[in-house]
């Protein structure tokens, strides 16, 4: 340190030297710098405080040369004397490099002592307010810097107000303010051990070890761990000379950014209060005016306000949230930092300044988390609403509603063909529930995971969901349902926010989205910069055609079993699966196929010119099945009362069967293309309604290169398996083809989502024309998590714990599942040059993981259209980042 | 081809020519060559087949010119003319490298036309004798040759017989003869269009082709897919001159071994049959007598026999299955190869060689399969008796029994203490029948896999067990079980082998298992040579004695759950899993603390000196409650009943907390570390009994240094969880220990599991000081396979249709858990140099999978107790076949 300057005054510095200054500081000397009104101080750097530290934690004799030194200069600068008849006030904050929590916040008023005070009460000729700042300048310093606790200071100031008869500080007068001094003064001795410190060099240097102080507490150590901000970046000590804004009419004290914060309007908006400090708009005691007021009250004030924003922010080229004081009509700048904003602002703000010129396009996109878009693209509860939240489940499906608590589906949907908002409310949902969850505005589950049935659905239908709120019990049988101890009946309004998981009693203000001209601006402006491919996770012509206005340029995945779950198809699909023989079995089939030609026409058709991947059926058959717990308690029951012998021996066959079919663990059962192997004719059938699709397309006139289909077979784990698939799906393909004399290229791939896969995946690549990443399978599997069991009930364990820094279902587990990721990348490229490979979990949709995949070279992620817009601009910004 | 020798003369060849003359010429001409009496012939090479096919499937002339120059000395060797007065007859058969099924066998009395089979008349003076040589070389040579199908002439030797009203072929004279060959003749011509080749020649040629024909069959085709023999191979063509053992009294034929294949006694064991030929033998018409009768019936060549197989084998090194034909009075060997053996005379008889000099102790040990060990190891069913089978499972836990069939624990319980045999046979089985299971010889379930409860907890018990038999069904209510279609009694005896899977009608002889000294004695020469260490996986002391009887050196893993299913103490693990809080579960905690503690006593008493690797608790906890479909049809009932209320309160408590642990897939749940995190007091107590049972062994005099403690953390994906279960590990030791006043050193590591710990072991291992690769987890998560539903219901399809080519749970998948495996070995002993690593999966017993461990550098492999002596074999094969 011996050569290093360890205090800076604010003219000396500049934004730039925000590493030395502290953010707070660098701020101040580059307004400073540019001529604006600032309160004259100096910065002692962040170098300063790691001294500190190594010296011990003691203020070693150069450093308390140069802070003098300065304050001899600050004393010049304002023509007063710290601790003098005309004194130096000042004020003392710390200034972290990141503004961080938990860290010493601001000491006011120091160098006040009774002489001091004194003379500031002469200089302002008014008494009652000099006693006050002493008053709260010892209140402040000795709970900041002495440890005195805070309530002994309330409990003396409420003694006094009631001795006075007084509600508020405001009626204490001179005489209460001195008795107050004195009992603080009193228990500071007592607790402390010690005299208050008058000696105002004391004072600071006090002030400027504890601020250094607080740079080790446990709770900014753990701030710092989480967010990862290394020990040893150390603070800065910011000391500027007081200004009062409670000074009377002409002084004053206010808040604004220099565009609208909620809607982006360019337009300042702020709050202002007259003869206040601070301090008091912070404690709520009095409420702040709307800034336009400042122009009647205080014109000239008003008008070089609105003048020095505008300076601002052209210079920072950003929207700036900038705290004032005006004392006795002349303006002062306190502190300007980059203002925060809701998503829709933050759009509008990055678009309108790219159009003002102020910043280029890709700054502009930069300017937008993808992660916030989340709120502009679904319902969502009018942030400014309060809200009695009773209860917090997993956030399944994203946006919010509310409606009459409804416990079955089929009253469910009667009561919304009777014009009724209805929420589905059930321990968890099965396949006999899709018409409720239909009719549904939102739906609630106590048990279940992010990929139970009711979250699966719900996302897919677009419907918020909230799945696995544990608090929640439902006694359907007397049509109560309770959050914790608490009783409500079947038909309470509640409301959800599947976006976070709340439940909440009562109905709650919704605002729509909407996809603004400056959000579709952006999104064309991302486009232009992104290499990674955007596609879209689609099953029916209404979410292709959504996921075309999103962006889309293909669809990733179409789940074929998506449509298997149609209410009406549902029994054939039954009937499919309980067949006694493969006889049976393709009758039941038959009757499906010319329901999912037409399904694939509609898809097909909406997406021409475009790549569809379709995958073959995946989940395990008995999720088509009713719920083995009500059939066990049917049978059971019929076999009771000994009444209708054929339906109970019908029943008990069902049972039987569903038996048969449950398993220990579905999720590494009889699935995927174990399904296609093991039952060909299902996947036959599939693959032949995918080409009948396509050759009425092509009669209908559709050209060729229009229909790009892609057909994926799912949880491939040894090339075999796909080996058999492959020639399985040629030999029909060839079949329908041949049949109706067309000719049509078409792709074979694959779904990587097993561990096995990923290591063996330049066998596989012999196979594939494409990858396509599960990765929530994958990450299953990689980590052993059934997410169903493990996101309710451990994750939340393991991350308030930091065994896991995230939610690996959400951003994409780059050290396990993405090595594995990696591996395959690496193996498939070396077999395959030029393989096309994508990623089709709902991690496409995430931020950090579509920054994973254009890093690792994908070609494409595939997300929910409604997330599509997010995976734009994040895979823009990838770009930038990597750049 | 053009210069290479296309046909070798017996006398030119030897037996390390097997890949130019096959394995059955090679061995021929090595006999030649040491001078036996070996009919002379010729042999085509395996080189001259590919040729073959590279010409189209055409004899081209050099190859005709040189076979007809081997033929002409053949004729002057023998004395006698292809086709001629004194006719030479010759054996065609095919000689691949490798014995392959499928292929052409052979040829006999080849040369054979109406006017040589006058000449053998007159030569022999039995013209019956000529004339059935005749039709046999007929009948042959249209099935093999010309595909004329076998049943005609089946029906024409029939129709003969019924005519003559005989039994068997002896019983037709001449003129029967002559008719039947007329009648062969004609269905000849009918079948194959052309008539019978009568030119000696002709037929040679064509029984040639025919040899190379059948190497392309399918059969032979699947064959040497499966079993990895390239396709360009080819086969031999042995061409001998005929030997007859049906010339009368002083001839005749027989197969002998030169030690005894069943015992491995060294004593020749074979049997003969006089005036007869091979095929009589194999036809099963004549029951052939032990070889001992030859001594009495033809002295002399019984005595020549003996020097010939005392020849081979000093000459073989090896026991050898030996063929001969006496032709009035002349000994001939027609074939020697390796004698196949059962595992009892394989150890015999590898010791006993090694023990006379004539082989080493690395080839004795390369003479002996691991895997045949399995049958000395457990009690097992008479290879000799016939067995009526009804049904397969899956083979869950090795060993044969039979007894009664019981459906009832409680009544297994009390016949096996009234002195009945008794069978457990249910749909599954839960922690409420250990007792069951323990008192019975065997267990049979018609559901659950090779994890399932009965699998487990039997294996542990080392009872035999047939899971998942899916034929079974069992009406418990009727006291009836079906089998098929098939209705049986509870009572039934049944008989069961769980090294097959065989459910057998009715009670079977059973073998008791031994270790032989000679057995001991190769397992010692074993121990000389080997590498990985062998450790057993044991958790009761018992079990470690055995455990060190087996050759154990040490406890890879000890299973600290199963301690949890005793009978007496899982009404207290009820209770802790079932306690409202964390008080009431410290309460179940402190009464298990102190049978853990006597549990790791007795353990680490019995391995004194040698390591002990614990496991803490890994299943999840609903693995120790109540059945959940039980249960609910309880509570209904008692529902429905409306009688004891607080019984129904009771049971639906407990259903509730049931339901709330019972998981989607808990194989990937709430399990492993995940349950220490969440519930840190049951490790601690667990860890807390571990090192109390070390202090009181230290007070009772145990040296310090014979306590070798390592304690495993399971299912850790994350660094982040070994640390943390570390530190908890650390903190009750150094508790315990402080508050004996003791010192120890111990271990913790972890078992890797999970995929994601294998790619992030480089973490990992700065966290633990040993790896245990669970390769039965590993395998299930890497391949997305719950082995419960994938090993009954999808693996026998995928290995019936090779999709894979083993059973990833018996032999460790290489391609995908094995590259795992070795990424994990790499980054974990780059992180932590000299890392000790083993595995404790079930593969620890395969020696496929304990080459694998050899090779990728593993330290030791653990295994059950019983599979040790199968682990040191195999552990000291993988050295040899390394070197």
């Amino acid at each position: 340190m011996s050569n290093r300057q360890l205090v800076y005054q604010l003219s000396q510095g500049g934004a730039e030297m925000k590493k030395l200054l502290g953010g707070k500081g660098a701020n101040l000397a580059e307004m400073c710098r540019i001529g604006l009104p600032v309160p004259p101080g100096f910065i002692i750097t962040t170098e300063v405080c790691s001294a500190y530290y190594e010296a011990g934690r003691r203020i070693w004799p150069a450093l308390e040369e140069e802070v003098l030194a300065n304050l001899g200069l600050l004393e010049r600068q304002t023509g007063r004397v710290f601790g003098g008849e005309k004194p130096l006030l000042v004020s003392v904050r710390s200034g972290a490099v990141v503004s961080m929590p938990g860290m010493m916040d601001t000491i006011l008023n120091l160098g006040l002592n009774p002489q001091a005070a004194e003379g500031l009460a002469r200089e302002t000729a008014d008494r009652r307010f000099a006693l006050d700042c002493f008053r709260r300048f010892i209140q402040m310093f000795a709970q900041v810097v002495l440890k005195v606790e805070h309530h002994h200071f309330e409990n003396i100031l409420e003694e006094a107000r009631r001795r006075r008869q007084v509600k508020n500080d405001a009626g204490l007068e001179e005489g209460d303010l001195e008795a107050v001094i004195e009992a603080y003064l009193k228990r500071v001795r007592l607790d402390s051990g010690a005299d208050f410190p008058m000696d105002p060099r004391e004072q600071l240097f006090l002030a400027v070890q504890a601020v250094f102080d607080s740079w080790h507490t446990p709770r900014a150590a753990v701030y710092r761990q989480i967010n990862r901000i290394p020990d040893n970046l150390g603070t800065a000590v910011n000391v500027q000379a007081m200004v009062f804004g409670n000074l009377g009419p002409d002084s004053g004290t206010g808040v604004a950014f220099t565009r609208n914060p909620s809607t982006g309007e360019r337009k300042i908006y702020g709050e202002y209060l007259l003869n206040a400090q601070g301090e008091d708009v912070v404690a709520g005691i009095r409420t702040p005016h709307p800034l336009e007021g400042l122009q009647r009250d205080l014109p000239d004030v008003y008008s070089r306000f609105v003048d020095l924003c505008r300076i601002l922010e052209n210079h920072y080229r950003e929207m700036q949230d900038i705290e004032f004081t005006i004392e006795r009509g002349k303006l002062y700048l306190l502190q300007t930092r980059t203002g925060k904003r809701t998503a829709a602002a933050a759009v509008k703000i990055a678009v309108d300044l790219a159009r003002e010129g102020m910043i280029d396009k890709a700054t502009a996109l930069q300017r937008v988390e993808p992660s916030q878009l989340e709120q502009l693209l679904h319902r969502c509860i009018d942030p400014a609403a309060s809200l009695d939240v009773l209860a917090k489940g997993l956030p399944a499906s994203p946006g919010a509603a509310t409606g009459k608590v409804i416990f079955n589906s089929d009253k469910a949907q009667a009561m919304d063909q009777a014009g009724e908002k209805v929420l589905l409310v059930r321990p968890e949902t099965t396949p006999d529930d899709i018409h409720g969850i239909n009719a549904a505005r939102g739906v609630l589950t106590s048990r279940g995971g992010m990929t139970s049935h009711a979250a699966v659905v719900a996302r897919q239908m677009d419907k918020p969901c909230v799945c696995g709120c544990e608090a929640l019990r439902i006694d359907e049988a007397n049509g109560l349902f309770f959050i914790g101890d608490q009783e409500y009946r079947e038909g309470e309004i509640l409301s959800i926010n599947g976006s976070t998981g709340q439940v909440i009693l009562g109905e709650v203000p919704l605002i729509d989205p909407e996809l603004t001209p400056e959000f579709r601006e952006l999104l064309d402006w991302a486009d232009g910069i992104r290499r990674l491919g955007v596609r879209a996770n689609a099953d029916t012509p209404q979410q292709a055609r959504l996921a075309l206005e999103m962006g889309a340029c293909g669809i990733g995945l179409c789940r074929t079993e998506h449509m298997f779950m149609d209410k009406e198809r549902l029994p054939v699909v039954q009937q499919m699966i309980l067949a006694a023989g493969r006889e049976e079995r393709e009758a039941a089939l038959a009757a499906l196929l010319p329901m999912q030609k037409e399904d694939f026409k509609g898809i097909l058709k909406a997406m021409a010119g475009y790549p569809v991947t379709i995958r073959l059926l995946d989940p395990p058959l008995h999720e088509f099945l009713p719920n083995r717990d009500e059939l066990l308690l049917e049978v059971n029951r019929l076999r009771w009362e000994k009444g209708d012998l054929a339906l109970q021996k019908k029943k008990e066959a069902l049972l039987q069967k569903v038996r048969a079919l449950s398993e220990f663990n579905p999720m590494l059962g009889h699935r995927g293309c174990r399904l296609g192997l093991v039952y060909p004719e299902i996947y036959r059938m599939q693959v032949q309604a995918i080409f009948l699709a396509a050759v009425e397309l092509l009669a209908e006139g559709l050209p060729a290169e229009s229909l790009q289909l892609e057909i994926m077979v799912p949880l491939v784990g040894h090339v075999e398996e796909l080996q058999l698939m492959k020639r399985e799906i040629e030999q029909v393909a060839a079949a329908v083809l041949q049949a109706h004399g067309r000719e049509l290229p078409y792709l074979v791939g694959t779904m990587i989502e097993l561990p096995r896969a990923c290591v063996t995946a330049d066998r596989i690549a012999g196979s594939a024309a494409f990858f396509s990443f599960g990765t929530n399978d994958l990450t299953q599997t990689a980590l052993g998590y059934s997410r169903d069991d493990v996101e309710g009930k451990i994750l939340p364990f393991y991350l308030e714990n930091k065994i896991l820094p995230e939610n690996p279902f959400v951003e994409i587990d780059r050290d396990g599942v993405g090595e594995l990721i990696r591996i395959a990348v690496e193996k498939g490229r070396a077999a395959r040059p030029g393989l096309k490979m994508g990623i089709c979990g709902e991690h496409g949709g995430n931020p950090a993981s579509i920054e994973f995949c254009h890093a690792i070279g994908l070609d494409y992620v595939s997300c929910a259209p409604l997330k599509l817009p997010i995976a734009r601009l994040a895979a823009a910004r990838a770009v930038l980042r990597s750049e």
